[in-house]
């Protein structure tokens, strides 16, 4: 392992969350609310440590899968913890864990909170919180290897460490132009969307607010009722499609730019996402309509919102789906397990995933009935490595497995089973709220210490797709031998 | 496809029920509760059903691996449907769903009743439910291949088809021996179990009931209060030592009768099993203890005997479990998906395939950290193929989604998620009893048409381990081509 590498990028993560908290800072100064030391205080913390990372003295820049993954996951953890101090320091939020559960929950893009009224917290840690939505969208590490000039073809490892989906690749053959392409493409985007939503009449700081909460697909807001709180159909709309807009492959998105119009019709995953979408708010429209909304308009209005909200992961709500028949809120956690597509800035299983491993159980069934034919699973007319299909596989028990642990443990608060359940797998597919207690309307505070750790875990694991955290906790990873 | 040979093995399964039902027949003349023609009746259609069918001129004998699985999935589906005529005529359960949701209960040896007096309804036709759950125990078609003597070699996928675990197997060279000896080990079993009731006072009736429910992990009794109703301690431990005996490999008895003692020691799949029936007992005991029981003993007798009923899914109850802390019901849900061991009569996701599934997570995180070394999966010191490996990743994301599926169904009866989701669990691992309004106070009565359809389906979807019942869905499986 290339221990000396690790510190070095992870001191260039730290610079890079120092220079990230300026704009919080400029924001913390305009409003005057008694925030800005905790900017300054913090932003010294990261440069001294990270400029002190960075001078550290490397004999090869090579690095392999494993250093990738320890990048990753320790950057992750750092960031995180470093996120905290604001919070801490500013006194919006008094205690270690929950200062940390906040800035992991804005980081993972999971936008579960602790805060019972975000109206009374000043603006430039709002700000910051959706600051940190945005940068762990795409990626702190993406963002690291664009705009590092040091950086290696090595880095693909890291790449692909933090970057969701089964086979994360890069679209030209160089990483670096990739990760460059990754963010123009983002933040033309996110710009995009403010525009939209100044547009709509929101202010400024609103409006940067939920763009960054749509773009990381997180849904943190400056409101305690969400975009709900705005009563306009115009932002609701624009939110609903930007959610979805994000929710798609960027690859696509690269491949529209080059004038590939094809690869985007007859993407199989986005054919799935959205028609999944349309399905799930259809069904829920149906079941909602006369039991819950009067007219067929207020119906599909809001249930379009909270669909492209939960399958998106981003977690904004415009009502309250505790109250909506069971059949609608069991589809809405069914969504919140499955995600949106890979290469996005969604969490949960991811679209490809379960179109993959419903095209696998089909093959099983054609083997038994034909037992001599061979069979192959196809994605966009191509066949799917049999290493690729043994990985989904292996990531769907994985995932499964830590949330029924991660459960386990948040029950030992003795709080019903539905909250506590769905209260994982919001913050372990980066959701924020989920069902009972911790519905839209609820918040994660009443939760004891262990389960705000164990929840705080969850979302960073969910994030980084299980495996970069799964090897921190793995007794060979420490050794020093390479192979 | 074989047809004709499919049709000559389903008359072979009729006329089997017809024999097996020849005991309750009797017991309803011995306590002449006006069902005795309810009997007389159905043994007169099975028979003449059966000898027709069985009359069939075949050409070939040999049967391929979809023959298999298709005389197992409509061979289950038949008898359940026929099983469910005495309930019917008898007017013991009058709805025609309602006696085929308890007659598939029965020979799924899940357990879950929509009788809501037990106590009420004719013993002949009680003692028929638990025949019917001893003859699903050990399976309907291996007791065919047991006694028929016209059985072939090619039998082997009708017994691969219909037997639990990733890899079933012969114990001797002979399928038709392999069926014996599986039978021998269940009856002398079954009989030691009666033996043991009775000394502890059980009546004869009661005895047998409880040793049928026991033997095949179905759970139903003869009593509303279940084996609770006895409160008595030998019984409790009997039932509970017997429950977790017949959670065991048969092979593994199999292989203590040649004198293979180590086999059974160094067995991981046992070692599994009893350590998790431990460990969780353990930890719930600490849970209830002082919350729901005064004294250590009583926690510990009602713990032990209720999560020895769950994890080998027989469903019997001596307490409320609903009332527990959430920390021991969502222990007690997780006990529900995993099962007991394959090659039992216990359903679930089998001990084993848990612990591969666990193991193949471990080589992944290896894997990553060593990408260049070649890692195999051992159980019990032997490579485990790959084939198997896939299979058993294969079948845990079909199990998941056949569950998930199938809440949705259940949900559009407004249930709470608790109980709807449960009631799923507890029906496709054919345990019995659930949480919410399908605990073990409460019943599935109150399910609509549709459910009741869709958790009969589960239930016998569980017993076969999927794949045949999805076959019957695949469009190709009913093409007359051989390949």
């Amino acid at each position: 392992m290339n221990h000396k590498m690790i510190l070095k990028s992870l001191g260039s993560v730290l610079c890079i969350e120092a220079v990230c908290m300026v704009p919080s800072l400029l924001v913390s100064i305009i409003y005057c609310q008694g925030d800005t030391s905790s900017f300054l205080l913090t932003i010294a913390i990261l440069l001294l440590l990270g400029l002190g990372l960075r001078s550290v003295k490397t004999e090869t820049t090579t690095i392999y899968a494993r250093d990738g993954f320890a990048i990753v996951a320790l950057g992750w953890l750092l960031v995180s913890l470093f996120g905290a101090l604001p919070f801490l320091i500013s006194g919006a939020v008094p205690s270690v864990i929950d200062a940390l559960f906040e800035s992991a929950s804005a980081f993972s893009t999971t936008g579960a909170s602790i805060i019972r009224e975000i109206e009374g917290i000043p603006k430039g840690i709002v700000f910051w919180r959706s600051s940190a939505h945005w940068m762990g969208g795409m990626g702190v590490l993406v963002m690291m290897i664009a705009i590092l000039p040091s950086v290696k073809a090595s880095t693909l490892h890291i790449m692909k460490a933090e970057s969701p989906g089964p086979a994360p690749g890069k679209f030209v053959p160089k990483i670096k132009e990739t990760a460059k392409i990754l963010y123009i493409i983002y933040i033309v985007m996110t710009a995009v969307q403010v525009i939209f939503l100044l547009a709509g009449g929101m202010p400024l700081y609103d409006s940067l607010i939920h763009a960054f909460g749509t773009a990381s697909t997180g849904g943190f807001s400056s409101r305690n009722a969400s975009v709900g709180a705005y009563g306009s159909v115009y932002i609701e709309t624009v939110i609903t499609v930007f959610m979805l807009l994000f929710g798609i492959n960027f690859s696509l998105y690269y491949a529209l730019l080059k004038g590939n119009m094809k690869s985007l019709f007859r993407d199989e995953e986005l054919r799935f996402f959205l028609g999944t979408v349309l399905v799930a708010s259809l069904l829920i429209v149906i079941n909602t309509y006369g039991s819950v909304f009067q007219s067929i308009g207020e119906s599909i209005r809001y249930t379009s919102f909270q669909v492209s909200s939960v399958i998106t992961t981003t977690g904004y709500a415009t009502a309250d789906f505790t109250l909506w028949p069971t059949f609608s809120q069991g589809l809405l956690v069914i969504l919140m397990f499955m995600g949106a597509s890979a290469g996005s800035t969604a969490g949960g299983l991811k679209c490809i995933r379960i179109l993959l491993l419903f095209k696998i159980v089909k093959r099983e069934v054609i083997k038994i009935i034909h037992p001599r034919s061979v069979q192959t699973v196809k994605i966009n007319g191509r066949i799917v490595d049999e290493e690729i299909l043994y990985g989904v596989l292996t990531f769907f028990f994985a995932y499964i497995a830590v949330f029924t642990i991660s459960i386990a443990f948040v029950l030992l608060d003795n709080k019903d089973l539905l909250s506590s359940s769905t209260a994982v797998v919001a913050c372990l597919s980066n959701i924020g709220p989920g069902l009972g207690i911790v519905g839209p309307a609820g918040n994660f505070a009443d939760f004891s210490l262990i389960s705000k750790a164990v929840l705080t875990l969850c979302m960073i694991i969910g994030r980084l797709e299980i495996y970069p955290i799964l090897l921190l906790f793995a007794p060979t990873f420490w050794k020093r031998v390479n192979i």
